[in-house]
């Protein structure tokens, strides 16, 4: 499946998400992965996440798509996630 | 279709993006919008968005679906868009 996971998580819990979705998907800008994953991942993924978050203040929003069949990803300008960034 | 837009757009521009996407799509968090949208007004969206945009340092990135059919959007925690925040 493919995912994009978009999170809003307080100062203090916002690098913990950072490392958690780095280590199942693609890091696309800001807040925002992207990716390829199984479904036992994706769950894996997401309790790693709710484990961290304060459900009183931080939210985490997650599409997925069991296709990408019809569907396009367009960027327009300057791509941020090169391999570069990752170094 | 469905569409997913994510930018990052410089301090001095960023306001004009927001704007701008307000008048087609439905706010979610931070940089990023969603909502059903024809396809007119996704490419009006996208041109009007790359007017403002500096390629050399901003980013848009456009997800597109013509079907949400096998789809799913999960928010988990607190969710931010409730209507009041438009008020």
């Amino acid at each position: 499946m493919f995912v994009i996971v978009v999170y809003d998580f307080g100062e203090k819990r916002v690098a913990k998400a950072l490392k958690i979705c780095r280590k199942y998907l693609t890091w696309v800008q800001n807040s925002v992965f992207e990716g390829k994953i199984t479904e036992g991942n994706f769950k894996k993924l997401q309790k790693e996440l709710e484990m961290k978050m304060d459900k009183m203040e931080d939210t985490l929003i997650l599409y997925s798509f069991q296709s990408t069949k019809y569907s396009k990803r367009d960027v327009i300008g300057c791509e941020k996630n090169k391999p570069t960034v990752f170094l």
